[in-house]
Formats: C-alpha cells, structure tokens, sequence
C-alpha cells in the first residue's frame, strides 16, 4: 500500500538537478515511497513565505505526513536541524530559523526533536557542508516516512520553547476599525492576503455587497484608500473592479477582477505593510 | 494496484501551495490515487489554451482516466461544474466555460453531468466561494477516479446541446489555397501550430521539399509574407531558415532551425490571426 | 511493488501538454510505473547542461533506475537514438549528441545499443518527424523500466566508441595553481561551479579559512581578480562576501552569501571561460 507521503518545498527552483536528487536520496531509503510538492519557488532565503506556505497547504494533506522545508539562509552556521510533531499529527522538517511561525502559531506542535546528523546523515556525504536539503532533510524525511526510524529516534528532544518564530502581530479591533497587515500575495493573480480572519472581520458587522472603507498603509504612508465591497467572489464584481473576499485560508483578501490589485496599486507585503478596514458611511 | 488515475491543469502556477492543497484533498479522498499534472503554466484566465491542452495530450493518456481542468474567470458566477464523458472513455472535470470546445469538436463527448455539489464539495469548506479547484474539482475528480462515486453519482445528466463552445472556424480549401488559422504557440520554441490538419495541407499536392507561399495576416494586415519548404523536421532546413512541418498533434506548424518563428516576425494566435498556404510557383 | 523507475529530463518546460503526454504514454505500457522528473527546463538546444544535469543527479538514484534525456537539436537528422548502460547500473536515453560526455568521463558506460524503431516507436505515430521524446524515448524508456523488453531488445549493440562527447578539458595544476573552466551555474542563487575537484584543490595544500587568489578569464580578457577565502558553507561568510566553497557534486564553487556572484561579475559558463586558484601572498 502506497500510504506513506513526503511532501517537499524548497527555494531551489526546479531548473537543474537538486530536487530530483533529494527525489533519488528518499527513493534510495524506500522505493516505495510517495513524493510529493508543496512547491519549489519560494523566494530564495524567505523564511517568512516558507512558513506561509506550509500553512496554506498542509491541514489538506493526510495525518502523518511528513513535510520537509528547506529554505536554508544559514546553512552551515550553527542554526539546529529540527523535526516537529504538529497538533494535527503531521511532521515538518526543517532547519529551525522561523519556517515554523504559522504552524506554531495556528495549528500548534506536540514535539520538536533536534536531528541526530550522526546517525541521520546520508553514508559518505560529510565533505559537503552546502546541500544538508539532500543529505539530511530528504533523507531523514523519507526514514521517518517510511518507518525505518521512529520520531524518536530523530534524535534528543528539545524544549517546546526553542522553536524559533518570527515577530507576527496579531489583528485587532478598536472602534469598529479592524487592524491587520498584509502577509502575503496571491503571486500569479495579484491578489493581496490579509492576515485578517473571516470571523473577526465579521464582527463588526458586515454582509455581502456592503461597502468598506480600506485603507493601506506602508510604515506611516498611506498607499490606498477607497471604498470596497465585500462579495462572496470575483463574480460579484465587474471586470477591473476592486473586491474584498475570504480567500482560500478563511482570512480576507483583496482583488481586482481579472487584474492584479499588487500591481495596480504596488501592495507589497510584511509587517510594515498595514491594513485598516471599517463600514463605509452610508 | 495503482491503476486509478487523476490528471490536473490550471492556471495556478506552481509558486504558492495551491496545486499542493489539490494533491492533498485527493490523497485524502483516497490515498493510494495516482495524482499527475497535464499543467498549471495555462496563461490566467485563458480558456482557450486550457481547451487546446487538453487535446494535445489526453489521447495519450489511458482510458478512464480523469482529467480536471481549472481555468476558471467565472468562479462564483452561475456557470455550471460539470464532468463529461468523451468518446474515448475519458472524463474531465471543468467549469462548462469552453474548457470543452477542443475535446468536443476533435474527440467528442458521449454525456455531460452537473456537479452536485451538495454532495460532491469537500466537507466544511462552505465559507470559501474562491476555491473551487480545491473544494469542489479535486475532490469530485478524485472520488470519481477512486470509484468512490460512479460517474452517475456527479450529479444530473444535462442535454450534450449545453456544452459551451468557443467560436472556432474550420480550415478550408479554394482554388488550392489552404485557409486556416493560428490556433497557439509551442511556447518555448517559438513555433507557430496552425488549425490545418496534415490531410488537408497534403491534398493540395505537396511534397517533403515542395516550396510553398505562406502568407500571415492579421485582421487585414499581411504580417508575413514568403516562400517556406517543407520539411520531415527541423533537421531537413539550414540554421536559422523557416520550415514548414507537421507537428506533434498532426497539424501543420512553421519554425525556424534553433530560433523563434513567433518572435521573429510577431506573430501570435487566435481568430484574428489567419494563415494561408499555396503551392509556390515555379 | 512500485519499484520500477523512469526519470524524464528535456528541454520542453512543463507551460503545454508536451510533458504530460510522454507520461501518458509511459503509463500506457505500464499503468504502475513510476515516472519521475529530472529537470524540464534545460535551456533549449543545450546539450552540454543536459550531460551536466544528468551527472549531478544520477548517481542519488537507485540502480536500475531508466533516465530518458531529451535535448534533440538534430531530431529528424541522422543522428542516433541509443540506450546506454552505465557501470552503476543505470540506463539513459539519449539522442547520441553529446549529452553522455560528463556520464561517460566520470562514471562510464558499460555498453551502448541503437534503439531499433522498427520496434521501439509508439503505434501509429510514423507520420510525426518531431516528437521523438513522446513516440520513440518515453516509449521506448517505459518499455524497459517495465520489463516489456531487455536492454538487449532495444536494439543493436554499438562499439562504446561511437559514444559522441563535447570537448571538456581536465583541470591540472602547475606550479602551485590550479587550472580549470567554469561549468555551470546554479542558476538561483547565482553561484558558479568550476570543474575543479574538493581533491585537486587541497592538494596545494589549502584549509578552511585561507585567502585564495582566484582569477576568471574569458578568452584573454580577465573578469575577475581577487582574493576570496575557502570555508565549509556560507555561514563561514559575511552577508554579500565572496567565498569558495565545495559544492554538491564535490566540486568547488564560488557564491556570494545571499547575493549572485554570477550577477555581479557577469560570469557566464563553457570552455572559454577559464579560472585560475593559487593560495594568496601573507
């Protein structure tokens, strides 16, 4: 039976050889093994997207599947190799540098474990210090995929509180006003994701087509504002028309049908990326 | 036995998690699946290069397997999700939005359902109206593709006449002249792929070597104008020199030797971009 | 058991159908073969990154493994169509082109056949002069990895002589400094690799830490002249440094840590671009 997954993301693109030898390596530990993609096109060294991503994607892949995420800045430096156990029994591999900020802070981790490289280091690859994707992410994933190692025996358990996260405010509300930022782009569409979720900008007491007053804000210059109506999706809007919608992680979203809303009015994204949101006056 | 078989193309791209979340779904829905991509680079919104696609490559896929499609502008709207048959007991899971127009003209479609999806809709994703690649067709897709529901189980049967189809003339001879358009680009290598069937073109008389005119116009306006040979492949012209050829969907295509046709002299596809070809004097 | 393996590289991108449809096809001969990527984004035509791709790669898969390489400038030429085997007991599938040279330098081949396409081409597709890797590699690769027919059925066996390579001068050392060429680039992270091997390197006696006086020249003309320190891996460097490291393949390579050293220095790849190592003055 097919039944056991490993599931990579990387920033080293797809054009030479690198994921299809981590591919091989985890091949090498189960031939039976089934390998998947998150995907391979984060941004190179942002640890930030790294996070996101694992966030958007994994709570749709079944329980026990172990993710492995190198996005790796501090290869070679002293950064620990970690493996977690998450809240909804799945497993994330990574270096611990921040790739773990959602999930830590959305979905939680039972465990972490720091990876034992004496033992979880692919045979003769000690003279290269630059690929620990292939040497020690691929194929411990596939070794505790596969069952030819326990969690345990990862290696030595670590406290909880040394996952390393990266400063993420929380939204809030004050006056009727919502207050979130701008974690992300829908990249390919153009689409801005806030890091607002449906319920909370529910409460203050918004229906389908009703106008909102959006303000966007980098460090203390305002980049937007206008008024948006909240549709259930692009079709509620008409070609070029701005929209507010709860886009596929349950948290609000901004697009302009058929055009890019990032590049119209060039929204990027972080913490210094704010965004304001409340009833428009009638 | 991994016999079952769930074939994906959209316009999500590959650089955020969402083609991943699709694969999880599915190995959700059945964990031993065999999940593979036709592709996800379909430019935004293009429908008619989603339809194209697929009638470049399902013919070469086995029977009963699903393809699902997502290029869909209209999300949220009043289209219709449907899953069809073909006539090569094939099925595909689309938005009826012209998806379809290719495999209906070309292969033809044997019955048509509507999604339920009441039924068929991943459980507790009811608040997102945005992501239906994910909710509603990798989850149908691979329900149908697992035997979990028999196609039957889709939905209601809808009238075959309710197919929508994008305007798509046919090629014609007069006076041995062939009349055809330029249905899409083989993107990377610059060829143009022509609607002209290699029937057709041959019935004019034409030999490997024969010295043709073609002529390219768009609207009204000559875009190209000159003598091409043609040719078994790339290899029978010089470096650099066009050639007239027959392409892997049997039609007839120009390139040029290890350079772009298409970017060579501008041109690009769709109704408005006509070619004719005729025996070139002597 | 899913214990078969095809891997498929070409020079296709995955933006159409062309791709998939080598799947299909391999999936026809064998529903429960296990089909792999390499890359697909091999820069088109370039045979030399193809054999390059195909060293880095290999040796992380397991034996028996059955890689097809489609870089085809010549396809519709006389040039051959041949399976190899390889002393680790690997088969590629390759148009004889150049694309063996770096497996048969530094791995080597044990034996070499002629795809007989009598046999070995997909039914029905005589008509199509360019898509050999769809109707005759894919076919012909699945075939095998299938156990539909043996190494020896794919056709005649060929001296190992006829093996086509590309020019590719060894590194040597005189006098202290160390002669090679710069390979490839990782193209993300814009860092160049050298064929200089970890072992010729240290034999003019360098440790981590020491200044190397490294020169890069284009034809006559210098590039590049400075010193540049070697450490393990780029923790070893400031953000923006330069520094030499021992890469992937166990080659050497020089990155500038989070920054493109190819960029900066407008480094680009192949027999005329030459670079020289010699340990620095105190």
């Amino acid at each position: 039976m097919l039944t056991k997954k490993l599931v990579l993301q990387t920033d080293f693109g797809l054009s030479d050889g690198a994921v299809s030898a981590m591919y091989g390596v985890a091949l090498n530990v189960d031939a039976n093994l089934g390998i998947f993609d998150l995907t391979h096109e984060i941004p190179q060294y942002n640890i930030w997207e790294a996070s996101y991503r694992l966030y958007q994607t994994m709570t749709y892949w079944p329980e026990e599947t172990v993710f492995v995420s190198v996005v790796d800045p501090g290869v070679g430096s002293d950064r620990k190799s970690v493996v977690v156990k998450t809240n909804e029994n799945q497993y994330i591999i990574t270096p611990n540098n921040g790739t773990l900020t959602h999930i830590a802070g959305e979905v939680g981790i039972q465990s972490i474990r720091e990876i034992d490289e004496e033992v979880n280091r692919l045979p003769h690859s000690g003279a290269s210090y630059t690929f620990h994707g292939r040497d020690v992410y691929a194929y411990t994933g596939a070794r505790l995929a596969s069952g030819v190692i326990s969690f345990e025996q990862v290696g030595p358990e670590l406290e909880l509180t040394s996952i390393i996260t990266l400063h993420n405010p929380k939204p809030y509300i004050d006056s009727g006003v919502v207050y979130g930022k701008i974690d992300i782009l829908d990249v390919r569409f153009g689409n801005i994701w806030t890091n607002i979720g449906r319920e909370l900008f529910l409460s203050i007491g918004v229906n389908f087509g009703d106008l909102l007053e959006v303000t966007i804000i980098k460090n203390d210059r305002q980049i937007f504002k206008n008024r948006i109506s909240y549709g259930r999706s692009f079709a509620d809007s008409r070609l070029g028309e701005a929209i507010l919608f709860v886009n596929s992680v349950d948290s609000m979203g901004i697009a302009i049908n058929q055009g890019s809303f990032a590049q119209a009015y060039h929204v990027e994204t972080g913490i210094n990326w704010k965004i304001e949101i409340k009833k428009a006056d009638k």
